[in-house]
């Protein structure tokens, strides 16, 4: 954690960019604060970004991020960012809850009733993959739906939509731009707007940074253009 | 380093799903505890996975890696993820090492007898990588050879297969996709069998996070399909 | 920080490396000491790569990176590798620059008088920028133009030929391969050549790791030949 004296002792043009520049982005029109820090969040725990992740999970509390949610977050992202970028999540979030007084009673259940499963989008899902890996790595294929489609994505704790957000967020910031068309079609399947989707590469601009960005905008644009069709 | 306590008072569910997802991925068939550990070890240092590294290695000691083995996967790693990783590694290993009392005398020597060279596979290697980069980067190619080829991946203290497993997972957890194919060869050249890097994928997915495998998946299916003809 | 005592106590063969690899590495001609320094502390930055961070720094400000310029690549990469990345470098930098008695008054002002702008260079910029991405992203393809072109990159804090050579650095550290040849163009044009160049990918093989080097090599040299011709 670095305070904002430290930070303009050290780098005075941040700490003005901090005051003009991201205090200004977090008010834009187009998404809300909670989901720009949902998808802080996620790029700082894709990304491992100890220093500055608590202080984003104190401000996704203060956005009205649940503590269930952010809880969530991290389980989430312990399979899309890598189990040891998750442990450093909770190395951090353990902090954050104590400040917060946080118990464990307020967060989800580790096996709740799950949300019901499109059975056949599923299906198609698991065959498409199943048909292209199964003969490399049958386990990869085996997990991705026991694991992933038929566990993690049903946990009622976080919205669908919230989930693409911050898997979509996770993957801009650690430059896996050909995972971006699968989850970004399933964000809009799920709720996202356009709108939000650009504005959410604005708010990973200054996150995750620049080139991250340019390297997922021309894959965000062509899967819009072909939804807009 | 998070404890189970700790980790199931942020993230109730990821704490079950160590148990009932992680837990049974260590005891799958198709690789050995040991390889799983050389994997998850080179994932976590590519990354510089610091909280979840110093249990990784832990681990890997339990898991039959010796200290030796451990000390050299860091020093390979040095340059394929970077001094600034390998440093990481070795601020996570000092601690290791003095809990399991492991001496500078159970390591692999600085300078040892290195293992013979292929000299005509690598003047081959070398003319075709001088070819394309020595007026780009003339050092590059240089170092490439001298201090690569005809020296660190000919230290004995890691097998050249281990050394490979290594690298490859290096490689997927750092989504290094156009590196893979050579050293995938290289590994299979060495003995790593098809079945053992499917299911090293499939212990990646975990622990470097589902994108980078799902962008690995196509490379490596392409290096087995054409090795099949 | 890991001391030479530790790093030989873990993995001897990287404490010789160093001494043997490494330390020659940074006297080789065709890049200065001083650059060598602002590609590494880029790398390692964009990395958030903590333990050698600061001694990295020591070192920059041994080799004439000043402290005004070492503040403003922290800056700089605030946008180029994400704010995140930029905190754990203040995070560094606080230490260092307290070991060294730097005060305030020494750095960059928060709002200088900006270097001149080529206002024709910059509107085809934006336009391309804008007929690409507007529709998409629009808060990105403004705060590409506002904050960064007319803003952050005409600060006199750092000459732009250095910018460019941090921001190429951190490219090649976090695999941002596609965004390489607008801003390796950007830094020839400013000063740049093409023999620096090549050595600081022969720096950043050691400090980014071979494999984003190799994954860099081609795409530098397909700017280096279409420049030559």
């Amino acid at each position: 954690m670095v305070s904002t004296a430290e930070l303009a002792s050290v780098a005075p043009a941040l700490e003005k960019y901090g005051r003009t520049a991201l205090a200004p982005l977090w008010k834009r029109a187009s998404l809300s604060p909670r989901d720009r820090s949902l998808g802080t969040v996620a790029a700082l725990i894709a990304g491992s970004r100890a220093v500055e992740l608590s202080h984003q999970m104190d401000l996704a509390l203060d956005h009205g991020v649940t503590p269930a949610e952010l809880s969530e977050v991290i389980t989430h992202l312990a399979f899309y960012s890598g189990w040891a970028s998750a442990m450093t999540a909770v190395d951090a979030a353990k902090h954050v809850f104590a400040r917060h007084n946080i118990s464990p009673a307020q967060l989800a259940e580790a096996s709740p009733k799950l949300l019901p499963l499109d059975e056949q989008a599923e299906a198609q899902r698991a065959a498409r993959v199943s048909e292209q890996f199964h003969a490399v790595a049958p386990g990869v294929v085996e997990y991705t739906g026991t694991v992933l489609f038929r566990d993690l994505w049903l946990r009622p704790g976080l919205a669908p939509r919230d989930r693409s957000l911050v898997t979509v967020s996770a993957l801009v910031a650690s430059g896996q731009v050909a995972q971006i068309p699968y989850h970004l079609n399933r964000a809009i399947d799920h709720g996202l707007t356009a709108a939000e989707a650009g504005e959410l590469l604005t708010q990973l601009a200054f996150y995750a940074g620049w080139p991250n960005v340019f390297s997922a905008l021309p894959v965000v644009k062509d899967v819009l253009e072909k939804r807009a069709k």
